[in-house]
């Protein structure tokens, strides 16, 4: 029995999806004491030592606020190598386009994934995750999409199956072999599509256990929403459950695709109309949103206010990757959120727990602090989650608790 | 005799105030050691060991970056309580009017900062500024301005003294009294400035060595420029150097002021124009540059480019305060300069190294790595400046060095 207590505020949340646009979306329980039991939530109750043995052992919160650990739902965290010219590049004015014609972008970062092995993949994420677990994170979704050959797609979710085993995130893979069409297949899409959905290789993913969703860049500058469609279906019915980086620089219908198809998420969303919210509210599609990523680039963030107020379930994650979003920080992410696009802290702790929990199908194990809930708790320095986020940069975490364990 | 070898790169900056509009504001040494006799910088030279005694203290840099120790030249760091309320008021979208109408505001952290002593206000602070030289940052500029009543200034002054003692940052006290008028003197501001102004007071500040500078919130809902002018010139008079609050809001001639009664800055400068610009330059009064205040209020930033074009030499701050930049991160802080004001990496470093020291009066002492000048340095984990901004939001930092010692 391990017991949590002199705890000033727990942020039960509840199981996602929820919409935002609630009163109030996380229940608070003052001066209380959490006890676990193996790698579960066992009791939530009043802080007195006379309710739990002798030979718990007692981790002292000293008045810090615990919620859920924290779920990075949205990141690309196996890279290799750095993109910092195309940073200095963007801060001296140059466009996208203009950068990508200099040679930047993500066929940056597929050149350099390539020439790792699974082990230098390993190498140069495993710091970045301790980081991740420091800020409190305990679980991470991390998509391929850098390597765009099948041997190479295969590296990089073998590098997160390995990562999976070396620290005690839990990370979820995601098969985003659809990403961006490589040079080797420049002008033919379609073709680079036979090849990443061949059922061999398919079969491949799900016998190793390597990825348990499929992604698409639905965008003019990637893939078309019919190119989405035939890789996310295929995806499907090989077991992938599908999600979709949509609208993110043009509106061509890819989160209502994402509705179409199922998915539990459509990511990104800067350029959302409300047909689409609609759409995606049907089909209880979640709104991921990646402030971060708007900020990085400097651009307008997507419309957090109108698709919360619509009843839209929104996430946030963010979107770790070496090109537009160098942000390993979640709880920078939150803070981000609420002063860029108007969420409220106790909304970005939903978006980060329980509605990410449910973008990653996970709302019944972890996201909420909960009797029979696998014990993911992070303990805060802070009072409250209203002060975590107001502290902009600063990381609050003090404990991590992951599957009943201090780590 | 102190070495620091196995260095990627050292940025050496130049004595400060530098204009950015240089082609490169950094001398770049590659491959490099640094000699440290005492409390000062010996010596810069190729990392052979060859060139050392077998007594030197030798740290392993392990391919990081060494810059100058970080100089944060406009802070509010010591305060008390916190603001989180306002923080999701306005995520909410509440207008700064209506927060303020609802009792938030400076009004707020004054009457928290009158109940504290001293030794309350020190016990404050003190983590505070642990984290910040754990983020590789040296010298910190600290403003009085939440005591408001005489006493209440000076308890203030009294604890950034204090602090000196008991920490490695070096911290500079500014009297920045007239930051708004205080309740009792509600429509008689010039009464509260004779209070403030009074020639006893203005030497008792000099006889403790309290404050080097003197600060005033120039502006349309605090001092006007005749108010501002005054208490400026009076405090000069007492040997306080002035700096000015300007621009932030409304442009009503603050940062011409400044310029016209020789501050060393004009802070914020959100809506400055170019003929304050001009004014500036030609008084040799730097550019403070606050990016993080706006990024947290959600507004409009400092038009940083003009103001780099036009020659004006231009220095970086966090503004760190428990209302409006909540952020106690410098290098967040350069990140944020980065995405959000179009600075480069290496703009930034001499934003917050020469030209912040020169601000502070320091230019010939600490910014720059230089023979001769203090030993403050922070290696960074990273090969270059432009990675540490690149990965924003993450502490880069690995050790940091204060005058000549390990901290």
């Amino acid at each position: 029995m391990l017991v949590v207590r002199n705890i000033a505020e727990i942020c039960t949340g509840r199981v996602g999806p929820i919409p935002l646009n609630d009163e109030l979306p996380i229940t608070r329980l003052r001066n209380s004491a959490i006890g676990i039991e193996g790698d579960t939530i066992a009791w939530i109750q009043g802080d007195d030592p006379a309710n739990w043995s002798d030979n718990a052992r007692v981790i002292d919160a000293n008045g810090g606020c615990v919620i859920p650990g924290l779920i990075d739902c949205h990141t690309h965290t196996v890279f290799a190598g750095t993109r910092e010219d195309e940073y200095v590049q963007r801060a001296q004015g140059l466009s996208y386009a203009e950068i990508a014609r200099r040679g930047g972008g993500i066929k940056n970062s597929v050149d350099a994934v390539r020439e790792c092995s699974v082990d230098q993949l390993v190498e140069q994420a495993l710091p970045r995750l301790q980081r991740m677990l420091a800020l409190g994170v305990t679980t991470v979704e991390i998509k391929s999409g850098y390597g765009l050959t099948v041997e190479d797609e295969f590296k990089m979710l073998r590098a997160v199956k390995r990562l999976n085993e070396l620290q005690p995130i839990e990370l979820i893979g995601t098969y985003l072999a659809a990403h961006t069409t490589p040079r080797e297949f420049e002008g033919n899409p379609d073709g680079f599509l036979d090849l990443v959905l061949d059922a061999n290789v398919l079969d491949q993913i799900r016998e190793e256990g390597l990825a348990e969703f499929a992604d698409v860049f639905c965008e003019t500058t990637a893939f078309n929403v019919e190119q989405s469609r035939r890789f996310l279906t295929t995806c499907a019915d090989a077991g992938l459950t599908p999600r979709v980086h949509a609208d993110q620089i043009t509106q061509i219908g890819a989160s209502k695709l994402a509705a179409e198809v199922g998915a539990t998420s459509a990511d990104h969303l800067e350029r959302i109309d409300d047909e689409s919210i609609n759409a995606m509210r049907d089909a209880e599609t979640v709104a991921v949103l990646l402030p971060a990523c708007s900020f990085y680039l400097g651009v307008e963030q997507a419309p957090a206010r109108r698709i919360i107020d619509a009843g839209l379930p929104v996430a946030i994650a963010t979107d770790f990757n070496p090109g537009s979003s160098v942000v390993e920080s979640l709880p920078l992410t939150m803070s981000i959120a609420c002063s860029q696009m108007g969420m409220t802290p106790a909304q970005t702790l939903i978006a980060t727990t329980a509605n990410a929990a449910a973008v990653l199908k996970r709302e019944n194990k972890v996201g909420a602090i909960k009797e029979g809930m696998q014990a993911d708790l992070t303990i805060l320095e802070v009072p409250t989650i209203e002060q975590m986020c107001y502290f902009a940069g600063r990381n609050c975490t003090k404990t991590v608790i992951k599957k009943g364990h201090v780590v």
